[in-house]
């Protein structure tokens, strides 16, 4: 899939290009979304747009107009041909070019909003995973950038790398207080004593689509999880957007047993 | 000035492109320097080379050789007619573009190399600041990016927002453990007794290169700086290459003595 929708227009993604004074590219400035698609149909789709906008909100970045983002999605995985199977849509929007250093610009930014289409194969997703609980890095617990989708993913990027060395699926991340947290790239819940338990967004943990929606389907107490008690737990899941809900076999080589959690 | 250096070629700022795909841009995969130069001449390039090299070793990213980055740096300065006055050199590398997702690409990626010159005006940087200690966000101590200058600065972005919101020229910062581990743009020194004292590392500091002159010139404790501390301290300083050393006239509306602070 070669085509991407940039400010406005469906272009070539080798024309297309971000300009190196875009401050989502110098400092994280900016938010996404990732979203999956099924047979040209994104999924969700209302629930993403809002959770974007309430993402950019927190860093004072006004969303452009974006009534017609279900119809752009659309076009953007027909031209890309990708109306049979799964893809991922990444939506991508920075507070655009601005001037040096940290402040933000006196003069209004124009921002930069992009939106990717790939094929997705869910199938390499769907068994079960082994998970480690990262050692090397920590997610921040008092930043509200923990609980949203911004484009400071660096931490998650070395969680997930300590996760491939060590031949894992997943990484699991603690936060400074030394509570679980979620996966790098997902949400989690346990089963303990045949009840489901989730950490509280308070605890650094990014403000999940399925996350939220799991715990209106189901009776979902959040509660900070240390690693002890995760290790007890009697099952767990790490769930996002694209693959839903994956249950974990394995954390740190300590076997769980594999159950389903349904969302529909 | 409006000539940048991209991937070993000077080129027109509006001519260059990041891609879409770079994980810099995605993931916030990348670090950078930041140096001052005068009348055509970086200063201290020797270190912030090191540090680029050694900072890029902490994300696993390879910097492309850069035997010749002083004259690059010099000739950008030239190109930009920047030879007489301050200018500020950004030197921005990224793991470049790679596939989709966390993971790291299993073929090895073309790094990003981006190397900006802008006009800088020290006057303006020079008076003593007015402080605030940011109550929005913290740093992650827990995380090895806190360290280094990695492209994740939205924290900073954050913190210098409240600051500017509140009238203050800077805003310090504090990690989830509650202690002030230096200004979102700089480290801090404070005087306390005759004693200067600045936060480890290990509490969430940047390695920055005036802070470790600073050490080498003068007797400097590393000790844990709670604000309680701070507000009893009897002079304050935040550093960093731009500048150098800037006194700290007030925190949070309470006034400091202005005093020097050296360094050659």
């Amino acid at each position: 899939m070669n085509v991407i929708w940039h400010n406005g227009r469906f272009i070539p993604a080798e024309q297309s290009s971000i300009l190196p004074a875009d401050r989502g590219f110098l400092l994280g400035d900016g938010v996404f979304d990732t979203m999956a698609a099924q047979d040209g149909m994104p999924v969700d789709a209302p629930a993403h747009q809002a959770r974007l906008i309430r993402h950019a909100a927190v860093l004072g970045i006004s969303l452009p107009a974006m009534d017609d983002w279900h119809d752009i999605v659309c076009e953007l995985l027909a031209r890309n041909r990708s109306t049979t199977g799964a893809a991922i849509i990444r939506t991508t929007l920075t507070r655009g070019p601005g001037g040096r250093g940290l402040a933000l610009p006196e003069k209004e930014t124009s921002p930069t909003l992009l939106i990717t289409a790939e094929l997705f194969d869910p199938e390499s997703y769907t068994p079960p995973a082994t998970a480690i609980i990262a050692q090397t890095v920590r997610r921040n617990e008092g930043s509200p950038l923990s609980r949203i989708k911004s484009l400071n993913y660096g931490d998650n990027v070395l969680a997930q790398r300590e996760a491939q060395e060590a031949g894992a699926d997943i990484a699991l991340m603690t936060n400074n207080a030394g509570y679980v947290c979620g996966a790098a790239n997902g949400n989690l819940f346990i089963a303990e004593n045949g009840r489901l338990y989730t950490p509280p967004l308070s605890d650094g943990v990014l403000d999940g689509i399925v996350r939220a929606r799991i715990m209106t389907q189901h009776a979902v107490s959040e509660e900070s999880l240390s690693p002890a008690r995760l290790f007890k737990a009697d099952a767990l899941w790490v769930t996002n957007s694209l693959i839903g809900v994956r249950p974990v076999a394995a954390v740190d080589g300590r076997a769980f047993p594999v159950k389903m959690l349904s969302c529909a």
